[in-house]
């Protein structure tokens, strides 16, 4: 479904939405899975307290506080400790496409590997949502394993809202893989979900 | 596709067969959700390297050690801390519909919640796996919201060879769901995957 794209400016100015904030956080890695295949970036998402995945964020007032404000609250309440998101970071907003009178706005941060742990490691240790609004940190694979292992599995799963176009159109964004590589993973995850409505997938030997 | 099963003994006379051996590690909670709605029980999975959903553990050979030492040693790499899995809490074993020659074990063992969040924060801490064959541990929601959040939303996610089944079949063996809550979860899990190729889903206030 198309969404209606905005400015922040834009978005602030409208009368009677409600505005949601979230934030790809991501970085650079050097790790290699099995000591060979390069793991490039790490960047995060988490499972919902409603079985999905999405990015850290929430719902914000701005007749409250910025959003920037309240999407840092809602971070440090998901993720358990505080992340500075500024106006900076901002990267899109739009006219949800499936919530009625909802702005949804994402952001784009960039953080080392060692901030990325450490967050991954306060998501479960001193966040307040941990076992509840958030049930688990996850890092996105932005590799290609045979069979279609990695982005194209990983993009088969299920998404809150217009989140897994966030996804993509943040990697594109951010040049973390190529318009050629984001279309293919998307063409594999599409017919992965179409045809494995039960799922038993054939697995290379190191999958099994 | 139907599984052969046999008990331990029968799995482990085969000839030339490989074993792989996952555990769900799971307990009781009196959490709630928004201060309101039951958690009842913590559930471990995990998100693979491979963008699949699954549980912990992995291949074992038991010319070289017992399925449970290995299973342990598999655990202690991704779950960062020594969880001692023993022949008690071996639940089925079967032949896998998905790999060739390979008998999948499943095993079932019950923790603490504290015991369950310190394997959370080892996980990402000291797990030699994270960020590598393991990106991410996730909590499985078993409740039931709105539209259908919670359970059948995360059963519409893309899960490695037999674990979903696994996951059934664990929840079903120890009563943490009951028969007829458990089919109307996967029958909307399976609507959902077949209906929504792209997803963009309709939600409820609080899930946006």
């Amino acid at each position: 479904m198309a969404e209606e794209k905005m400015t922040r400016d834009e978005a602030l100015a409208r009368q009677g939405y409600r505005h949601a904030c979230h934030v790809m956080l991501y970085g650079d890695s050097s790790a290699k899975l099995f000591g060979k295949i390069p793991i490039k970036h790490i960047v995060l998402m988490q499972m919902r307290f409603d079985g999905l995945l999405g990015f850290p964020g929430g719902l914000v007032n701005p007749s409250e506080e910025t959003l920037e404000a309240g999407l840092s609250r809602e971070l440090h309440e998901e993720v358990g400790v505080a992340v500075r998101v500024g106006v900076d970071d901002h990267m899109s907003s739009c006219v949800s496409s499936s919530c009625p009178r909802l702005i949804t706005h994402s952001y784009i941060k960039k953080m080392t590997e060692a901030e990325l742990k450490e967050i991954e490691r306060a998501a479960v240790a001193s966040a307040t949502d941990h076992g509840l609004e958030v049930l688990g940190m996850v890092r996105v694979p932005l590799y290609f394993l045979k069979k279609g292992g990695g982005l194209p599995y990983f993009l088969s799963h299920s998404f809150i809202s217009n989140s897994r176009a966030q996804l993509l159109s943040a990697l594109r964004h951010c040049r973390l893989l190529s318009q050629g590589e984001l279309k293919e993973a998307v063409r594999q995850a599409e017919q992965m979900r179409r045809t494995h409505s039960y799922i038993t997938l054939a697995q290379p030997h190191q999958s099994c």
